[in-house]
């Protein structure tokens, strides 16, 4: 019997927590903390404990005062209805850059390389993170944990090897909520990647899935997610959409077919966003993106990924965009975060309105038991 | 071979050209002009000749400048190309009413009633206004054409009785583009026609649905839509969408049933908007519509109405939700109108804006010919 | 010394609370309830009890769980920090009429017609509503609560017979938050009341302002208020905003001149909306209005009254428009409704958002107490 | 005589004209055509004509179709309506970055250095791009032309060098339309400049202003502009705005006496914007500003600078936003570009919607001649 379940998944990036950390640098230049191999001599948090639940009337402002991981509710503990997981990008790449402002954030282990071992470095800094906060899901993209090398072999070799330690340290309780290709920052996929006008950046595309899915399935990663940033347009003058969408629709084809070849038994999610960076994305929201599902025959392997930022920019309620989800059968996973609604761009916040947050709970609880 | 054709809808409201017209009042106390049998005592529009085209550099008023019927381009009349349609409602009904304001828009013929006289006397103004701008379509609401009575039996004899004289008035070149039935005036529709949470509400809009397909098909029409102003909800707290949209699918599956046993061969189109009476409208735009059609197994017996309004309201181009229709194969009727970018509501005004036209006929080419 | 004070004025739209009242109808037909004089015998909301505060846990639907009239925080009760005040058109004159629907509300009592015995009819609910209640505030437009004669003169005596019954059922405690001309249903402001292209039409509105300040001042009026729902414009290609805008500051000038002669105290109030419905109103946001009031001199004689989803609409949120009145001198009072972050249009829902109350309550404690 | 005088503001992004430029690199490794001084042997864009007007049937692409300088309409010449101005960011610092993707774009002059020779080169491939343009206008932030420091002092000789190669290059026809310090990129402007809650921030945005004024004023610039991108609040919770409004006005008003006082008599200009990167920025838009410069008596020191795509992410249009800035004696210059009506960022788009553009002609026309 196919068991419905879904996940809360909570971009835990907490810089202000994290607000003692120690601020000693480790540049290129120096070799005091650093070693030769990336090493970093003692932890990145210090002075931080392992966060734990004391209720709400705790003075501790390193304590949770809501979240009791062990807490049975509804017949399932809480860590089971709210699988929160460590976004790698949001919480260690993160620089405060914006369109019109330089970095303004700096972690006193960066060295302002993109090496491996500065990417070895990092992934130790995100695991003790984890271990500290006490949950066991974070996610990645490719690119995010590994630097791309000047050949497509270099660059997997890279990645291989910053994943390699990331096994080790995930032990035994930790794995990813899922891993995802970036196919959005460089360059060659200024006009999309899958939907990309040229055939060289289709097939380097296809490879680089190819790549992440065997990453998350050795890591034991339980969703692989498919973000369509650039699979979109700027203008229809110049694009073929009908056409796009077939290249699309083939590639995830794909990808699902690598999938079972490889024995990968995670689900497939797709993530939808009305637009930003393009003008119009063809994951638009739930809706758009089912029917682009339905009329290619895809939709026993993909489901969605709903973030609610992007359900709202969308014109939608994040509650609606979860339930369409989940009506169609397809709820996969939550990017539980939150807009401002004054703004028509992506913020990226933590989804703090209880209103929204309880709505959200519903359907969850919803797809769950029905 | 099923050939896809295409029809532009301009909804011609020439209220501003027809300053002219005379203004004799027929009040329902006055017998002047207005017989008890709602006869019209001459002409709706005098001095007001047959519209003409005379070419962009005319000085007469009441001439087509660009609008030349017979020309043909790219092998097919202008007027074959540009379906122009009458609307009924904007024509004849508007009031210029709005939420804080009382009409503005008086006809000298109208007499402050809703009798059947009144109704028939305004059918004849329709026909006049058609014939003098030379255009063959017209397209309607049933409640717009004849009073509701007392009963649903006196409602469709009313209907018929209307219905009659428009049929005998249409002549042998003009037909409706399309009929519909209005399901969202009357308080018995306020949570909804087909998805109203009321079995005697749904039972009664299929009995309406039947009556204006009928009589659709008695008048010759060419496609029956579905606009579900009020399928759709406030608030997902007292909203079961799955359930709701289950009901919507079923009403149109006995719809397109109903069509095939009386052998109406004109298409069947639903017109996407994504809110408006309602918070959300479930037919939100091309492509959520799209997927409700491929759920449901309706694909085969729908097209889509794309009204450019609708479009950008729901965040979307007209011309993507014009192309998203095409390439899903859906593409039956256009509402070519225009909104106001500034504005986050329905404003229904002429399409003036050159570009956007273009792009649209743009797909309509293409729907044609490709 | 002029004290800051600022008024919090909800909605008190009860409808749902009322579902237990009585339905005995009151046609004009019937002559059961409803005497010729407009008396309605017996209670208008039969069975429902003085509304108390019980706290927060009473299981008594008809009780207040939070508002505490009598409480002192922060040096003031309750009822002085929030000054509740019932909406006599919102409450009594709602038909749940949209551009799309019929009426939908009706209450027993109302007997179809728009005549004085009705008014009064309607007038002696309100205070009933008031008192049950238990708030000492109301507020409304002229053309509300009094039926429009057929010239200005039967009018302003139709407005005089309401006014003084409610004068009488004010009693010693309860008040006007503020009063209005209703400047926006009536055809003959179409193109706007002070900033209409007819002299007639601009003396019009001059003469029932000065009649409404003037009932306003006879009932005890703590503010009266100026919204100039249409005084803007649906496009710039026939309007010159800078004359119009110089007819507005004459008008509102002569407004504050005859508030000096007549004596009263009260403080005018203009409550700035972006549009709807026209497509641009000229007191778009506090900011704009702040400006006008600048430009032509007239920041000592006006205040704002800010209402949420009004703020909402212009982009801001309401927080931003209650602290740009406040720091510029000018909250006057607030109209604590909330919109629908999706919705274009204003929808003038309960502010039941407790994140936004709060931020507003903070401007409302620094205006009082800085 | 105060002539009022208003210019129109295109930025010259010819980009897709250039497709033919020469291809060869010139990286910091490179010495081919690079030379140490920072020298082009060569033309930058070879093969590229001074473009001249050629009429609207011209073949050739690289021609005027519609733009015929010297022809004189309603008394002036169509440059002197029509005061192009090359925007130096634009046009030579823009790489095609956005929030999820690197450069894209790459000029062969170019050698990945920020030095001050690479500041020179980029200056010459500045003023063959606007000789060959044929306008006579441009426009700069004082960081885009010139390479930050260490110190303020070296940062100010940077810009000093480089500025003294524009005076040459400028020759006797060609000047800035306007010149401004850039104060939103740098990580000291994170909270804002001159809204700062640091004072060393503000007084380093002093001293940034002081230098940019003066440079403007010794290359003839007809204009300073202040854009406050970071002059606003990502949250009012944290924010103080009538403090932060009052510290802005201060800056403003020593900007003010510091352009008397060195004898500038170009216009000080102000942009609104209404957020990105701020969520609310304090110059919202022409009426927002237009009551800050009110209220703190700055109006007859400031003008605006009206930017089309900012007016419409306000929520006006930009001819309602020109007019505003007209009808308060305040229309100072116009940035006639164009935003995307379904985006809800800033796209500075060209202006090619004939309509917008017309409107925009008309206030301009109005503001010369009335």
């Amino acid at each position: 019997m196919a068991r419905k379940i879904s996940y809360i998944f909570l971009c835990m990036n907490v810089i202000p927590l994290l607000a003692a950390a120690a601020s000693q640098a480790c540049s290129a230049q120096s070799d005091a903390k650093c070693s030769q191999t990336g090493e970093w001599n003692g932890e990145f948090f210090p002075g931080i404990p392992k966060i734990k639940y004391e209720g709400p009337y705790t003075k501790n402002k390193f304590a949770y005062k809501w979240y009791n991981a062990e807490e049975v509710i509804l017949g399932k503990k809480m860590k089971d209805w709210l699988r929160f997981s460590v976004a790698f990008w949001h919480t260690f790449r993160g620089t405060g850059v914006d369109p019109f402002g330089a970095p303004t954030k700096f972690w006193p282990w960066e060295d302002g390389t993109n090496s491996i071992a500065m990417a070895k470095r990092r992934m130790r800094a995100n695991f003790e993170f984890i271990n500290k906060l006490g949950v066991d899901r974070w996610c990645f993209h490719d690119r995010d944990i590994a630097p791309e090398g000047k050949t497509l072999q270099e660059t997997n070799s890279n990645l291989d090897e910053v994943v390699k330690l990331a096994k080790a340290l995930q032990g035994n309780n930790i794995r990813p909520l899922w891993g995802t290709a970036q196919l959005f920052m460089h360059p060659r996929y200024m006009h999309g990647a899958a939907t990309s006008s040229e055939l060289g950046v289709y097939v380097y595309a296809a490879a680089q899935v190819k790549k992440a899915m065997e990453v998350t399935h050795y890591l034991g990663g339980e969703n692989y997610v498919f973000w369509g940033g650039r699979e979109g347009y700027q203008t229809l003058l110049n694009t073929d959409m009908e056409f796009e969408l077939d290249h699309l629709a083939k590639f995830l084809e794909a990808a699902a077919a690598y999938k079972r070849k490889i024995g990968f038994t995670g689900t497939l999610l797709i993530e939808p966003k009305p637009q930003e960076p393009t003008k119009h994305q063809y994951d638009w929201d739930a809706a758009t993106t089912t029917n682009f599902l339905r009329k290619y025959g895809l939709i026993g392997d993909f489901k969605l990924n709903i973030e609610c930022n992007h359900a709202t920019l969308s014109g939608d309620s994040c509650h609606h965009d979860v339930e369409t989800a989940r009506i169609n059968g397809l709820l996969g996973n939550i990017d539980a975060n939150s807009g401002d609604a004054q703004t028509g761009w992506d913020t990226d916040q933590f989804l703090t309105d209880t209103r929204e947050a309880t709505m959200i709970m519903l359907s969850v609880i919803k797809n769950v038991c029905d």
